[in-house]
């Protein structure tokens, strides 16, 4: 999408210099404003043109029913989807009664700008109406990082050639019109008008809307106060039942201004009553009202100051990376900030795609980003994981399992998923947990939320490992008939991700039962149950083909039939919209990195020879129609020593949304894909792992051409170390508290306060690139990209 | 259902001596009469009370949409299921002014009688009113074999004790109300209303109704006459746009009769203009008319002489499957005897479950049956296969696959599942019919069916075969991703089922290319092709367990768990109500006979020694969830030398529909269990045999304690032979023609021309009798049920 003039590379900002009907949808997510509990799209003030309206509340959801024509036993009966709330965002304007409105009289200029290190979203308009009165319009929008029920606008309007006769209608609308739902069945299911009218009220210059969903039983409030300046502004507010408005009045002369600040704020509850939420709402109000638009906009440029000190990453060389990986940053805090007891959904709350649901995303690729950059968000979002533990553990017991069986795709917690293949058999979600809590645990030693929550989650996650898998004849234990991360594939013998992560995670609960022995028996573990964990773990079946010196994915996945790329067009992709599951199932043609996820986050189950001939292997087979893919080969890609591939992976994965490079940005941003522009640089350039609780944090760091200089901080047990790497060596500096032991190319060093450690970095032998499928070689990066002004 | 006391046992009719409610859906089923034309359930005339209202046109069915919460690439959109057409069985009647109904007033006495010998349903009430008029109603019914487009009722009403008023109402109902659908799968997806009315008139006797479809557009002509006897009968016809009726009214004295014939005529189009499907129609009941019901029930009679002359079984020793199978064949008789140009669905015309569907059952099941004792009925079958070619070429193209897909449920010939690894994996249905192709020209050496039918469909479904599987780095020519015919299995590779019989597709079709090389060239095969095939054939792998001397059902299948069937109750059976799809196909539990039917259709491919062993392993962990199971477990049990566990599984296929065994025989027999009877019987015991074109027939016969004599009739190239089996020995009987040379237990015995030969049964020990999964143990028939005089 932002392969386009109007988009200029800059380093704290995207910035969009010019208005295009034809990529508004995609504009509208990608300059979203979310802070993890209010979602605002960056629809236009006035409303209209949209490319999809869009407001959310994490959490806030309803029914749908999910229809089969052939039913089958533990099919879920009921989705959950996202819904677009009361839209608190809309500043009409009517200048001499003519409706201000982009698609008609004159644009001169019309600039976005998403602020990356002030957290706000300014927009310039200048426009002659077609009476020929010319106005400019600045609007200025936050969604407060530190009033996590607040949202507000600061909207100015200006007269420019004469005097006019200026109104603006600031609104609260419910139920607004969407438009039809495509075919993409990564699209939204939408659902008409969700919101029953419970009660609504107006006063001055506030109005509130109360409203409430049937199936879910959710009650939403959304009110709305002002601060206006400008002279002889007259004002009335009313309300209805799905619309509240305070309308504006004011004969502007020319170079007079009308200025309105606009506070919204939003609560929802599925148990307080109607006064409640009313009360509930107006509280945030009068807190916005008191901070007022000044110290509100003061606020979010400090929370983002501590954000950016903890998690900038700075890179030369690439400066479409650089401004790539802030927004990335930007808007994984923006996903997980606030998300406080909620899920942090795959499009976080910038559009309905998904339904709004979590997946495996969250632990997986979001929260590697948290962990070491906002730990507090990670242990919040584990939090939310462990308040469904109840759900999970039904589904596993409705599966015929022990412990606690997570759900694919969800909100609130009980599975969504209608195909069964991937809803019910790609059980590696539990795993995946089970890997977040780990990682979690490692970095922090956080040993409150070990036994408060972190124990039961690797309690009941190992139990669910244990009852799904079995010994066969050999004594090898087996995990028969499951889907892995690979979608292209599933329900097979023995994934050697899912092997791999399951066997962690028996591990690990083992390990942390014998930790906290009091807590563990509480949870009905004993010594027995155990010893099974470490037996089951320890023969865990890992298949390996022989003949290919390399790992099939699954169990005689290497024997199948490759698919036939030669026949394939750029429009075949993505495959699964072109061709039948069977048969994509049934040949070696994977989707997404699965076992080339496994050699990244249980590297120590491979050795390197392993490593580079497996990753060479799946690279020719790989189509990356998932957006989950690229960063993981990335990461990959660096570990086996092919750096510009790396560099091109890198690239992919950080521009999935500001070029839209799948088609669906406009559904909302892929934040597993942003988180993942921070994995390829710091585990992947930057070589991170962390194994073993005991042993030191490792990096690796190596620069590919075009890159000059990396630098990054990962924060370990309370201690920013901060790790800057050019071609010459990389540079350990630990800023206090007590020496960290690190490795560094396998290097033992020991890097003590404000006395920064300078490594040189290994000689590497380029080996021989691998190959893509056909119409799938990444985008070369190469080194010629550091200057362009502008997108290419 | 007829464990039941009012059930008798007899060698030539089915018998209710009793009224009952609570079966009264099941008895509709077993009672229906068919033609393969038309089918109608055993509904009372006077319509109510009913289980379930039914009447059936073979090929007339509506479109319903499938739908799918989350939809895929080639999922079909659309499904088919049969209708419910105009009911033309209603005969309604008042005895002063109260209406007949038996479950008001007093019911003396009940009987329903199907008469396998007459093909006719007979029916005896006597009756008092609740205002005390006792009435003596005998209705006899037919459904033509000799006139595929004429049903008749002959409606006798006397009353006994004193004078009356009676009404008949003879009507055709359109659009009649049916009871909810239940929550089983199985059972059939109702369209509301789906005949639209486009004409109808009344005259005299007479009425006609026609209506269309709205989805599939077919047009629908039902029609009735009547001849009545009784003195002062007045009458009146009327006709609306759902009702036609023609009403009768006398008075009677004690001992006098009204009798009504009623002739029903029904005709559909999907092309055919409405004065054409009228005049259709009605030239069916002019003609149905001059016969005559004397004539019609001659007719029937002769028809089923010459029936029960070809295909009669004959049995000492066990009543109830004497009457079994006679119940069986006759149902087989009226599935498929005059379902000309049209499909031999899984419940035949009996009922509305599995929406009218045809399956595999059809060539795999029925036709075995049908090509010894009726070939020309397979002809038509495999003739309509044919007709349906285009789609399954269209399909294999949708699939991205070469040759003919046939579809794995359909009425019409487009694939009509929603669930993928069913109705896109399970390929061996195209194995299926070829081999149903290769049995029939076996059998029949009909070289004309070979060239205009059987090469094109061996052509189309190995050129399937061919583009299916591919050579592994080993020569192997693997099958990979499929679904066998066990459903509790799904997308594996190498199922030993699909590899043996697409090997026999391959071969067959490259044999059959060199037969008929002018035809093969007209289908564009040429030397390379039918070489390609040969070779394919030659390298397909078979899957084989070393460690358990064993076969897996797949690659793969005996290194899962095995199911714990410790704890199964009764109640949770069967298994796929109860627990999930992906949990049954990750273990070793198998829904029904698989390589068990692998042995027994390409039993040529495997060792005794190896049959043994794998019938022994398989029993464990077969569960017969399926109809299709006990008859295949019996044919295997007795090459394996199990004979009392044949005799046990002869008995369950046989009574599947009798005892309603799956508990679903409201919706429709089980036609290709009731084939399964036969196949039990004759190759079963009779040990019929048939691998290769040049090779003779083999018959193996035995016969378990329980049962004294058996004997049948095979036909081969229009020869009768009769086997005819006592303990002592086994006699061959050719009636006329050239001498037949088979293999009697493996020796070679000439049977010419009225010169019958006696051959001795070989002494066998009997082995270990094999376990089966708890709760699954076939019901032991022994030696005691031979006398039984009412079902146990």
């Amino acid at each position: 999408m932002i392969r386009h003039p109007a988009f200029t590379v800059e380093p704290w900002c995207v910035r969009a210099t010019r208005f295009d009907l034809d990529v508004l949808s995609q504009v509208e997510s990608v300059f979203a404003l979310s802070n993890g509990h209010i979602g605002w799209r960056a629809n236009l003030d006035e409303g209209e043109p949209n490319g999809l309206p869009g407001s959310y509340l994490n959490g806030v959801w309803e029914q749908r029913p999910l229809p089969y024509a052939e039913a089958g036993y533990g099919y879920p009966e009921a989705g959950q989807t996202v819904i677009n709330v009361t839209n608190g965002k809309l500043i009409r304007l009517l200048v001499n009664d003519e409706p201000f409105d982009v698609r008609y009289g004159t644009l001169h200029e019309h600039e976005m700008v998403l602020d990356l290190r002030a957290g706000l979203l300014r927009r310039t308009v200048e426009w002659t109406s077609p009476a020929g009165r010319r106005v400019r319009v600045e609007s200025v929008r936050l969604v407060s990082l530190t009033q996590r029920a607040v949202a507000a606008i600061c909207y100015d309007v200006q007269v420019l050639d004469g005097p006019a006769r200026v109104v603006v209608q600031s609104e609260l609308v419910s139920n607004e019109q969407l438009p039809e739902v495509a075919g993409d069945p990564r699209a939204a299911s939408a659902v008409p008008d969700p919101l029953r009218p419970e009660a609504h009220g107006s006063h001055q210059l506030w109005a509130q809307l109360v409203h409430r969903t049937s199936g879910s039983g959710l009650r939403v409030g959304c009110a709305m106060d002002h601060v206006v300046e400008g002279s002889n502004v007259q004002s009335v507010a009313e309300s209805h039942p799905d619309l509240g408005r305070v309308t504006l009045t004011a004969e502007l002369k020319p170079g007079q201004r009308l200025r309105v600040v606009k506070f919204v704020a939003y609560g929802w509850s599925g148990v307080r009553s109607l006064p409640g939420i009313r009360a509930q709402v107006d509280a945030a109000l009068a807190s916005a009202r008191q901070t007022g638009w000044d110290g509100l906009v003061a606020e979010q440029r400090e929370a983002l100051n501590r954000f950016w000190d903890r998690a900038d990453v700075e890179l030369d060389g690439d400066s479409e990376i650089q401004q790539a990986v802030r927004f990335a940053l930007f808007h994984v805090l923006q996903a997980g900030a606030r998300a406080e007891g909620q899920a942090i959904p795959a499009k976080g709350l910038t559009g309905p795609g998904y339904n709004g649901h979590t997946f495996w995303d969250s632990e997986t690729f979001v929260q590697p980003v948290l962990t070491y950059t906002s730990p507090r968000a990670t242990a919040f979002a584990l939090r939310w994981r462990h308040s469904t533990l109840p759900l999970a553990k039904e589904r596993a017991a409705q599966l015929g399992l022990r412990g606690a069986a997570f759900p694919w795709r969800t909100i609130h917690g009980e599975e969504c998923s209608s195909y069964w293949p991937a809803g019910t058999a790609a059980f590696h979600v539990s795993a995946d947990i089970a890997d977040a809590v780990i990682r979690y645990a490692r970095a922090t030693g956080d040993t409150d939320f070990e036994q408060s929550v972190g124990l039961e989650l690797l309690v009941e996650t190992a139990r669910l490992w244990r009852s799904l898998g079995h010994h066969d004849a050999e004594g090898r234990f087996r995990i028969d008939g499951v889907t892995g991360p690979d979608e292209y594939s599933a329900v097979a013998d023995n994934n050697i991700y899912t092997n791999l992560m399951a066997q962690q995670n028996l591990r690990a609960a083992a390990v942390w039962g014998h930790r906290y022995p009091g807590k563990a028996r509480d949870l009905g573990v004993d010594e027995e149950e155990l010893a099974q964990w470490h037996d089951a773990a320890d023969a865990m079946f890992i298949p390996y083909d022989e003949e290919l010196g390399v790992h099939p994915q699954a169990e005689g996945f290497t024997e199948h039939k490759e698919w036939d790329f030669s026949v394939c067009t750029d429009d075949d992709y993505p495959l699964f919209l072109h061709f039948p599951y069977f048969d994509l199932y049934r040949k070696q043609v994977t989707k997404q990195a699965d076992l080339v996820l496994a050699m990244f986050l249980r590297g120590d189950a491979f050795t390197a020879e392993e490593k580079s001939r497996n990753f060479d292997y799946y690279e020719r087979i790989t189509v990356r129609d998932s957006s989950l893919s690229a960063c993981v080969q990335a990461v990959l890609a660096a570990e086996v020593g092919h750096l510009s591939l790396a560099h091109d992976y890198l690239g992919e994965a950080a521009l999935m949304d500001l070029d839209d490079l799948e088609h669906n940005t406009r559904d909302g941003l892929h934040i597993a894909s942003l988180a993942g522009t921070w994995i390829a640089l710091v585990y992947g350039l930057g070589g991170l792992r962390h194994y073993h609780d005991e042993g030191p944090v490792a990096f690796s760091p190596l620069l590919p051409e075009g890159i000059t200089r990396l630098a990054f901080n990962v924060f370990l047990r309370k201690q920013r170390l901060r790790v800057s790497v050019v071609h010459d060596g990389a540079t350990y500096t630990l800023e206090s508290g007590d020496p960290v032991r690190l490795l560094h190319h396998g290097t033992e060093v020991v890097v003590t306060e404000r006395a920064p450690v300078t490594m040189p970095l290994p000689r590497t032998e380029p080996r021989p690139a691998p190959t893509q499928p056909r119409g799938r070689v990444p985008e070369h990066r190469g080194t010629g990209s550091a200057g362009a002004p502008t997108r290419r």
